[in-house]
């Protein structure tokens, strides 16, 4: 079994008390029932953390950082950004979980024609909490940031920064591939999956106005919620990353 | 909007009238409220057909085939199996329909040492229908077949007759790569993944006397019932499939 593990907004260094969240530290003590003395991972701005819980009380749960630990993996090589169009009911919940195992560092609800209407805060705050949640189970070191929902014509001027890959039902085979050769491996990119109903002509018009590479999904038809996490593993593959 | 889509069990040629089966033959009626005459598409044997409802009633519903559809894609171009521990409560279900949404061909539910309960005739049966209408919805050209569960142990002898990439975790970066440069494009392989908590010592070592390979999940921790459908999708990137 190995060690529990807990995200932490603070600054980490050998020898520094850091407080766990509110939440985390509920889940350490009366689910995982752990004790003072307790060895803990603590995982903040990428690295992780030896440390040992130092008290552990109903209001407030410490640890005290030993050492950094030489762990290998847990993130892509690339900030990859995942912009999605918002679907119906709890699909985004499940996007946001499995985009997070596999390794996106962003995630930007998008609003579209074709798609469902916007995400009020408290869905924002859930699917953070998902992030959160999917991120301490797949061992990430980063927790991923979920974005309020932006417009479609917004979110394809990210292209202007960095490459953008939309995923596009009558793209060729071959165009993925193509797209990603004209970056660099390590270099920030995102992949952007239009709703159900698929993008409006104005909404491809617009991607490829902004400077947007309209990649395959590959030989079978893709519902939209497996085509973000799909298209993530796809790139990660075709970097070399796997 | 496409036309309704329906995989028949009937040998297909131009002026055959082919008898739906009785759950799409409910649905193209009560559902989709279609009636003699109207367009339908019917998939048998790898092949699409353009065809007419000829007679539609609460005993049978039949379709007159016209001609065959020119239809690219909607399978991988290799025969791809997926042997997969049996995980926990629904899991499989999710499994089932993400891989052949992704293309697998067949699906086998493996017993292993620390997987889950063996699976009786009704989850076999759900599992079925799960298939057949993921490969509808999917657009595929083949219904994939899920096998009766059979223990690890059987599974992997596959290897003697075609590549299995076995997912784990200790694998290093690469060695999917590696795996898949030993064999030729369209050729069948097989890709297995074990359970939650892990192959048992003896099923690595069973696995690899078998002459499996053990490939890497990439760089970040996959959950059990992630890990088919993105090693699939890792598979088909690396062969240029997408």
């Amino acid at each position: 079994m190995s060690q529990p593990r807990f995200f932490v907004d603070a600054r980490c260094s050998p020898g520094a008390e850091v407080t766990l969240r509110t939440d985390d530290a509920r889940h350490a003590r009366l689910v995982l029932r752990m004790r003072a003395g307790d060895s803990v991972v603590v995982v903040c701005d990428g690295a992780a953390w030896a440390a040992r819980l130092s008290q552990v009380s109903a209001n407030q749960t410490t640890a005290r950082i030993d050492a950094m630990r030489a762990e290998q993996g847990g993130e892509l090589p690339a900030f990859v950004t995942v912009l999605q169009a918002l679907p119906k009911g709890a699909k985004f919940d499940d996007i946001v979980e499995k985009t997070v195992e596999l390794g996106a560092r962003r995630i930007v609800p998008v609003r579209c024609e074709r798609g469902y209407a916007d995400a009020g805060d408290r869905k924002l705050e859930r699917w953070r909490r998902i992030a959160r949640a999917a991120a301490m189970q797949s061992r990430r070191r980063f927790v991923p940031e979920v974005d309020s929902p932006i417009a479609w014509s917004d979110g394809v001027l990210l292209a202007r920064s960095q490459p953008v890959l939309v995923a596009y039902e009558r793209a060729l085979s071959g165009t993925l591939a193509a797209a990603l050769a004209k970056s660099q491996d390590g270099m920030p990119f995102a992949i952007a999956v239009g709703p159900e109903g698929g993008l409006a002509p104005a909404e491809v018009d617009a991607a490829q106005a902004a400077g947007c590479e309209l990649v395959s999904l590959g030989p079978t038809t893709l519902r939209t919620e497996t085509a973000a996490a799909a298209l993530l593993v796809a790139c990660a593959a075709y970097r070399g990353w796997w």
